[in-house]
């Protein structure tokens, strides 16, 4: 493209528009479906049964972070939404709405991490919409993606189907995502490898469907909110206690540092590569092995169990034998962590 | 809701958010895959064929408008686009990116039309998302829809599908939208009944589909950009010329006055109730009859005809004999139209 700056003309739909598309956009995810260019894209889904449909926006500050861009952070966010609804997902929707000034370049570096996270999650980017605004009424980039997928008949996953028995895995070290960006911001010097977690989950759900079938009860991945947040749904939808032992969470030393540093608690920072499950006693141990022996679950750990009891609640079982009930914190957690 | 303005913690993911869903959104687009507010909706497409998959961002400024608003606007532009594929339009998404400090009585107003114009299409909205941006990092609302629709068999549509004698029709009266939006901006006392023409057409392309099997070729909605563009498009797509004329273009009285008054060409101005749509010549009466016998074509009109020759390009015959190829006004159309 001629221009090295966004410009307002550029969201106007007439020729700017058009070279933005071609040069910046389809250059880097050309497939014969989305460089139809239609209103709509039309393809045929080959499935006669149910599908999961999910959107998201993504406004993270800052645009570019250790580990990842709200690039493949977007991608990698509705991948995983869909995938939390046991489905495969296969199509993506790319909406960007644009600041006047930004930089071609750091479009580009977004847009080459969308291509990037597409193809490493097995999904296409079908259609798409390029809108800009005039500077100060945007920042940088805004991206929605929303997906496609499909389930097997097999599969029933539901936040309301918890119960008592059941075993609680995580997939993963939280806060790493919250964290990173909280760091990032505040200007806190990062070392050793803390970083988003950024990565898609529809490969280690895939294998766990796959390998442990009908396991799988609940499945959330804990992005804005955290742990805690899921874990609470999860224990409204189902009408069940949560209990969650704190010795058992995983989560990186440096993280828990500067988690103690900054006064947050990690159960209520984002997670963008997480998942958490709540599956069948007598299957746990299966699921919990094969979540570990896939790269995007190396770290997995049971860290908890459904009891029993009302009201609904989540419970933490501290590391000196106490217990209390996790509550968010109060007021702003962190806005703009995705 | 308690607060009367949206603040960053209705962003947050937490309790404040919940508040937000439950209050202002689930209040008004409830329905049952909606309500189950996991990651994804889940639900039963029962179509083994080709499906429509679209996305567009509004960024429309002002947000109220004669004749519509945001909300509205953004559930008609995905309907249309998904009917201007010859689909049926079935599953909608609604992403929010609210600016802090925006008034919840208006957030409230744009959610009434979301759902008022997704009942009036026969669309349900299942799955959503919000975010929220600090005051001057947005403007009041930004808003993503993404749609589903399914194909039936024998509808074939195609930009590129436009053949010498074939005949173009125009829906309706073109640039109401645009020309409303620019009076609104520059602040000139709209009088009359100069309103945005905001309308779902999935309703006259089924009609289409239905009454006149085969008959048509293309089909768009001369959104951003208006009708030049479009057959531009169709014209590049198809490898033909389209010629058509001065005097048959349906426009408004004001609407011709007030583009006269700013120096504006009405073949470039947004509509967002209209299609242009490339029919088969033997099918041209009856196409037309078919759009004149339903409200939202009642103006529709013969406009011109795809002739043979290249290069590819739009011919006007102008009122008094003379022709010129038109072209796209160069610079900024006008940002933020849609």
């Amino acid at each position: 493209m001629e221009s090295k700056q966004i410009l307002l003309d550029h969201g106007s739909g007439g020729g700017a528009t058009r070279a933005l598309i071609d040069d910046v956009l389809i250059k880097r995810l050309a497939n014969p479906t989305l460089n139809e260019l239609g209103d709509s894209a039309v393809f045929d889904l080959r499935h006669n049964g149910r599908i999961a449909f999910t959107t998201d926006s993504y406004v993270v500050d800052p645009i570019f972070f250790p580990g990842g861009n709200i690039g493949d952070l977007a991608v990698n966010g509705t991948v995983n939404d869909l995938a939390m609804a046991g489905a495969k997902p296969l199509y993506i929707s790319l909406g960007l709405i644009l600041e006047e000034g930004l930089m071609v370049k750091d479009l580009e570096r977004v847009v080459d991490s969308v291509a990037a996270a597409a193809q490493k999650a097995g999904v296409l980017v079908v259609t798409g919409d390029t809108k800009v605004v005039p500077k100060g009424k945007g920042d940088k980039i805004f991206i929605n993606t929303s997906g496609i997928g499909i389930l097997r008949e097999d599969v029933n996953i539901s936040a309301a189907a918890a119960r008592p028995g059941d075993i609680v895995i995580c997939s993963g070290n939280i806060a790493d995502h919250g964290i990173t960006i909280m760091s990032c911001r505040t200007g806190l010097d990062i070392r050793g490898d803390l970083k988003s977690d950024t990565q898609p989950l529809n490969r280690l759900v895939e294998t766990l469907l796959d390998k442990c079938p009908g396991a799988v009860k609940s499945l959330r991945d804990p992005t804005r909110g955290g742990l805690g947040t899921v874990l609470r749904e999860i224990a409204t939808r189902s009408g069940v206690i949560i209990e969650i032992s704190e010795s058992a969470l995983p989560i990186k030393n440096e993280v828990a540092s500067i988690c103690e540093l900054l006064g947050m608690d990690p159960l209520f920072l984002a997670n963008e590569g997480k998942c958490v499950a709540i599956v069948r006693e007598a299957d746990a141990e299966k699921v919990l092995q094969t979540m570990k022996s896939i790269p995007e679950g190396q770290d997995a750990r049971v860290i908890g169990r459904v009891v029993n009891g009302s009201p609904d609640r989540v419970v933490l079982k501290t590391a000196v034998g106490g217990s209390r009930i996790i509550e968010p914190p109060s007021g702003e957690i962190l806005p703009r962590i995705c």
